[in-house]
């Protein structure tokens, strides 16, 4: 390990919440990691500390610039009672990739994993052990500066949080409804899509409200420019199978580079399924289903794993895919995907690190 | 006052910095203004307590995605020692429509103007009276909510502080080099460009760390379909004096309404000089300089109030403006906007509040 970890113990560890009443993102355990970063000192005082509240200048940075990433990733029990992570190392590099699109210093990768396990070693007893339960790592950065001028902060703020969780949707596999936005964009070329930034996910809450309001699970993102061609579901990568054949956007720069997307595409290459990154419009979409062809759409992400999309809406235009029931791929990958997260299935491509 | 302020007093307040050595948003006065929300309950417990570190869960969602506001407008101490305003009841109106763009509830408009007044009058021996020098209000809202989940927070705070400001370019009223950007984008038609928050901040950084490293000022935005049409300088709006016309992009959703820019329109409107709200390209400005016809270039913003341009970069072509001197409209704006904020000049529009 690069950097030494002090550690202090919570001297009043909390009750932890019921296994089967875990939501998403709602209790947090007893300890958190905390490094800071300062502008010729580097990163440095990294620490395990009781989970408590951050004291911030009211001009930090971070609440008036947004200058803010995150990552998200998952921990799993297996049935031998070992404890896992999946493809924590692609966390670690995207973290670098946003933090160079938002001006933050990079911090060496693998320490980055190593923070991580060390903070999940000491809080293992959380890592719950149900179906559909997992422990979600929360990785972020946050610039703490003081100073009210727009320009990067020369103080972060490292933090890694951890969070036990049941499904995302409660409904758990479940096909949603989605409603294709041609009003707002999530982003454009030239914009932050493709980083994991604060920003982009305030910009999206007003198009997720009005598809609340509307009745629909979430938003279809089209592209910022012509609002023509298919980005993203909500905070999720999107895939649409047609005449056997899986499409999804290509990352060009407005698309999140989701790691269940590039997992997705390693299995269906695995399984000989034709995968096609490239643009592709939301009206070839609908025309598609028209004529037969398109059998299954379904979103993928770290939260949900895969979310099948049962019903399309695009200005007056409605389509039901698959008669609203979960597509045999989308559970496949499903399956497989938490199988091999979970440990249940076997691991071909070492995306699976042990504590 | 629709809502009751109470008032800690500070028992240790600060020694005051040299007015002479003031940068822009470095020092805080004593005391700051918080008010919280909570759905159900509304806006509720408006207070002035002594300036002092915020207290964070490190699950609230500013840190996480971003859901986050700010204003900025500068108080003035005049010959007469008044205290006077300008434009606040246009921060207000701002602030809530950039509410509604990020989700946060609306607060009543003259509240917030009243609570702005409660907080100055508390520090009012903070608002420096040298030339040049003013009390910067930083009003501001963060969401509070420890929740991991992507939806609008159910509790949010609303703070104001208070920043003795100099010259927020310290060589002050000097042509500045700006350097166009065509890679990068600041907003797109359904992004968040017409509202004040954080992350159209935070996406900015990199190009004016990229334009600082060139040995730029600031950056020009071009529009985020075409980089074809000029829209702001930096944090700034911008102007551009072509033929003895005033052009500057039109408010039609990706341009930040300024204030500043609100206050030079109606100026020269007053003047007779005309005003053309409306798209213009890049390659225009630069064959109206080739051709003689461009006399002026400058941005608007609070911060500075009006910014003279010297020298543009775009690609490969550079252009001088004006013999990089100050243009006779700028300095005339300049003049007229700092005296009618500073109570040297009579207040045609009734833009300035007294405290």
């Amino acid at each position: 390990m690069k950097y030494e970890i002090s550690f202090t113990k919570n001297p009043a560890p909390k009750s932890k919440p019921d296994p089967a009443a875990l939501e998403f993102g709602r209790f947090f355990t007893d300890h958190m990691f905390l490094m800071d970063y300062e502008t010729g000192k580097g990163w440095h005082d990294a620490r395990i500390v009781p989970y408590a509240p951050i004291s911030l200048d009211p001009a930090a940075a971070v609440l008036h610039y947004a200058q803010e990433m995150f990552e998200g990733l998952k921990t799993y029990k297996t049935k031998d009672g070992d404890i896992q992570f999946f493809r924590p190392d692609m966390n670690a590099k995207r973290t670098n990739n946003t933090n160079d699109r938002l001006c933050i210093p990079q911090i060496d990768e693998d320490f980055y994993v190593d923070a991580i396990k060390a903070l999940v070693e000491v809080d293992k007893d959380w890592v719950p052990d149900r179906p559909n339960t997992s422990l979600y790592v929360r990785p972020y950065i946050i610039a703490t500066e003081p100073f009210l001028g727009v320009r990067p902060s020369d103080r972060y703020l490292f933090i890694i949080i951890l969070s036990p969780v049941g499904p995302y949707y409660k409904e758990g596999l479940a096909p949603t409804r989605i409603f294709v936005e041609d009003e707002y964009i999530r982003a454009a070329q030239g914009s932050t899509g493709y980083a994991k930034i604060g920003g982009n996910y305030a910009a999206g809450l007003k198009s997720q409200e009005k598809a609340h309001a509307l009745g629909f699970t979430q938003v279809l993102w089209l592209d910022g420019n012509e609002r023509k061609y298919v980005e993203e579901i909500g905070t999720s990568n999107a895939f649409f199978v047609i005449d056997g054949e899986v499409f999804t956007a290509p990352l060009t720069g407005t698309i999140l580079p989701g790691i269940t997307r590039d997992s997705v595409i390693r299995l269906l290459k695995d399984w000989g399924i034709p995968v096609r990154e490239e643009r592709f419009t939301i009206e070839s979409v609908f025309r598609a289903h028209e004529e037969g062809r398109l059998s299954e759409v379904f979103a993928s992400g770290t939260a949900a794993v895969i979310s099948p999309v049962g019903e399309l809406r695009w200005t007056n235009k409605d389509m039901i895919i698959n008669d609203n029931r979960i597509g045999t791929l989308s559970q496949r990958l499903y399956d497989t995907l938490t199988g091999i997260q979970n440990g249940t299935l076997a691991d071909p491509h070492n995306w699976i690190t042990k504590l």
